[in-house]
């Protein structure tokens, strides 16, 4: 197809998702849920053929090269198979959010005001290899009575159109439309640039994938944008801290897992508790085989730790290695905090009433916590169900995004034939 | 100035706000209102200097042919000072957001998750003629612990700084940095485009102003625009209301004010009682003036309506004009308002119980009214104390936005020690 037919064919897609999500923004909440669970029967029943389509990718990877690590991403094994079909259920048993109505009350006038939660409309979704996320982010933005348009990687084309063709099956079986869920069906790139440029049809574009990516979508996009950039997060050890509790959390926060944007990069340590601190910490660390970098005060107490740069500050490792800066006192670390965090994630461990009170009021980032680990920092773990993401934005949703975040709020006036004066 | 300097001279006021931003966003309620009230009594006191300033602005715009509307937006009266002194001692006693936690509540993990609602950071209004914008706009950020930098018309920039004098004297007062009001004091229009290009330093663009500079704005920034365009408001007259109200939420929807975003631009009317509705509003409009153009069940019973062509129901008219339609049942009416609606605000004069619920649930709009007139569609009329604008977005505020639509929530969690497993 040339790019003009491209463009055309996403104006197409995005006119029938339009149309859709009128139809799904009043969907009933049992309606919504009997599609989703249809679509994990549906699932169950493919699940065959699913890895011989994922077969497919899976060997186009091998040729185009892709490392280990894609190609683990891409596969779709029985195990994660069965992991779509639990968060099918999940998201079933989720509060339908649409249509709640909170702080309705009387005005002066005599009309009755109040904020009725409603779908934001149409969610482009732009993903990279992993296949599962086509039916995790379908799901969410089904359940919130949106319509989607989902755009993966070309590297998962074939078990994404397996994919699709079951969550047809479901909204077929709950008499819904199938253009609620659209899988783009082309892989040229151009494909991308339409999509996020259709303010017309497209409310909000929702990308998942690396940094880059991103970048490139935020820079081009003429629609709202819910993303995701670094996780350079933070613990903060006060003087004030239960060091028993300072090890515990440092620890996982650090070691937990290494590639997730909610992983610990730099630690800050009070220069009171650094030498009682550090030495155990480091003990653990060398086990882990996680590398340390450190400002000059970590390294006379740490004469292993390699010399942290001013990049350091700046880096999301994603990796085991950890930069370390002894600081005066919480103020010094929460000057660093604003300065260099991305304002993802960022931890206190301290005992201390005023100050913990004071570094939830004066940290700015999407997260803050005291005396608990930073991988909390998840939409599973704060309750939310299932997440699209994580957004580092400071607008509409900051933090994990679940299905609140793909709904906005809207007025609703009652009156009995009311006029303004 | 060139370009350049323009360039660097903006990144400067950036920079200060971004660090008078910290400052502001822990600033206690106690400070912020010492701020707004101090700034009241400093134009109070300098209310001959601001119209001395404003005068030079008059004459000014009057030497550059501004129209006669445009000058008396421009002038600071006694009255507008005396509004304008009004409105701060208001904002003054409004609630502040900033620190609210809400649904804080223990997870399984044994975290305690809550949300807590905090200030955006930097603000960047834009706004057109009208000097008392400079004090709205600027009270309500600072009330929200956000710092703001101020862009006025050139045709006020005499006026705006006289303002902003006293703003920086409130600030001043209250023991704030100077910074949290920066007003741009370039008239060039290049400050403009950096000001929209600047993510790093400002966190959301309100412009407040005319449909072109409100969609170059949006077409060319680079950081989340609060936008308003087009208030194309309908009301939709259904066949099962009682007309009295019918009648009086119609002529108040159309003539309370006719140059306002709220105000009807089309009237839909059920086809059972158009013959008993429509000649009695026409007699009504026709004592106000007001020109009717219809369709052409609407012409057979109004001959004198002029024909309404598929313009007329794309247009904001702004004017003593309204455009007319029959329709045959509520689904018509709902169809209409999709399609043309512009999603500010539509009512429905109804009796009908499940009606008024499907109308609640099916118009996406950011007011949705039930028998009340569409001029209510306001901040102050809503309770929100004050309003920085109407946003026809659907991502993060819609419809009026007070002291909530400028700040967002942050998750915080309380732990003892606890790590992820």
């Amino acid at each position: 197809m040339s790019e003009a037919q491209i463009h055309q064919y996403m104006i197409g897609l995005g006119q029938q998702a339009r149309s859709a999500s009128r139809v799904i923004a009043r969907a009933s909440t049992a309606q919504k849920n009997r599609a989703l669970l249809a679509t994990a029967e549906a699932l169950q029943a493919a699940s065959e053929q699913l890895q011989v389509a994922n077969a497919l990718d899976l060997q186009a990877g091998r040729e185009n090269g892709l490392d280990e690590a894609m190609l683990d991403r891409l596969a779709l094994t029985p195990a994660r198979i069965e992991t779509m079909l639990e968060g099918l259920r999940q998201v079933a048993a989720l509060d339908d959010p649409v249509g709640t109505i909170r702080d309705m009350k009387f005005m002066p006038s005599g009309i009755q005001v109040g904020r009725m939660r409603v779908p934001l409309g149409v969610i482009g979704i732009i993903y990279e290899s992993r296949p599962n996320v086509t039916v995790e982010a379908a799901s969410l933005c089904l359940k919130s009575g949106n319509a989607c348009i989902l755009r993966g990687g070309s590297e998962s084309i074939h078990s994404n159109r397996a994919i699709a063709a079951c969550l047809q099956q479901g909204l077929a079986a709950a008499g819904l439309p199938a253009e609620v869920v659209q899988v783009v069906e082309t892989t040229d790139r151009a494909a991308v640039g339409s999509l996020i440029a259709m303010p017309e049809f497209v409310d909000v574009i929702v990308p998942r994938g690396g940094k880059g990516l991103i970048e490139r979508i935020s820079r081009d996009a003429r629609v709202p944008v819910i993303k995701h950039l670094d996780g350079i997060c933070h613990v903060y050890v006060d003087d004030r801290a239960d060091l028993d509790k300072a090890e515990a959390i440092c620890v996982n926060a650090k070691t937990h897992r290494y590639g997730v944007c909610n992983a610990m990069e730099t630690l800050l340590v009070h220069r009171s508790v650094a030498a009682a601190l550090l030495p155990r910490l480091a003990g653990r660390y060398a086990e882990k085989g996680v590398e340390l970098r450190g400002c000059e005060t970590t390294r006379a107490i740490l004469p292993q730790a390699l010399v942290a740069s001013e990049e350091d500050w700046h880096t999301e490792y994603l990796a085991p290695i950890l930069s370390v800066r002894v600081v005066d006192d919480m103020d010094a670390a929460i000057e660093h905090i604003n300065c260099y965090s991305s304002q993802h994630t960022d931890a206190m461990v301290s005992e201390d009433y005023t100050r913990a009170r004071r570094f939830l009021a004066e940290v700015d980032s999407s997260s803050v916590m005291i005396n608990a680990s930073t991988r909390f920092a998840d939409g599973f773990e704060y309750g939310l169900g299932a997440e699209i993401g994580i957004s580092t934005d400071k607008i509409h949703a900051r933090g994990p995004v679940g299905l609140e975040g793909l709904t906005s709020e809207k007025y609703v006036v009652f009156g009995d034939g009311h006029v303004r004066q």
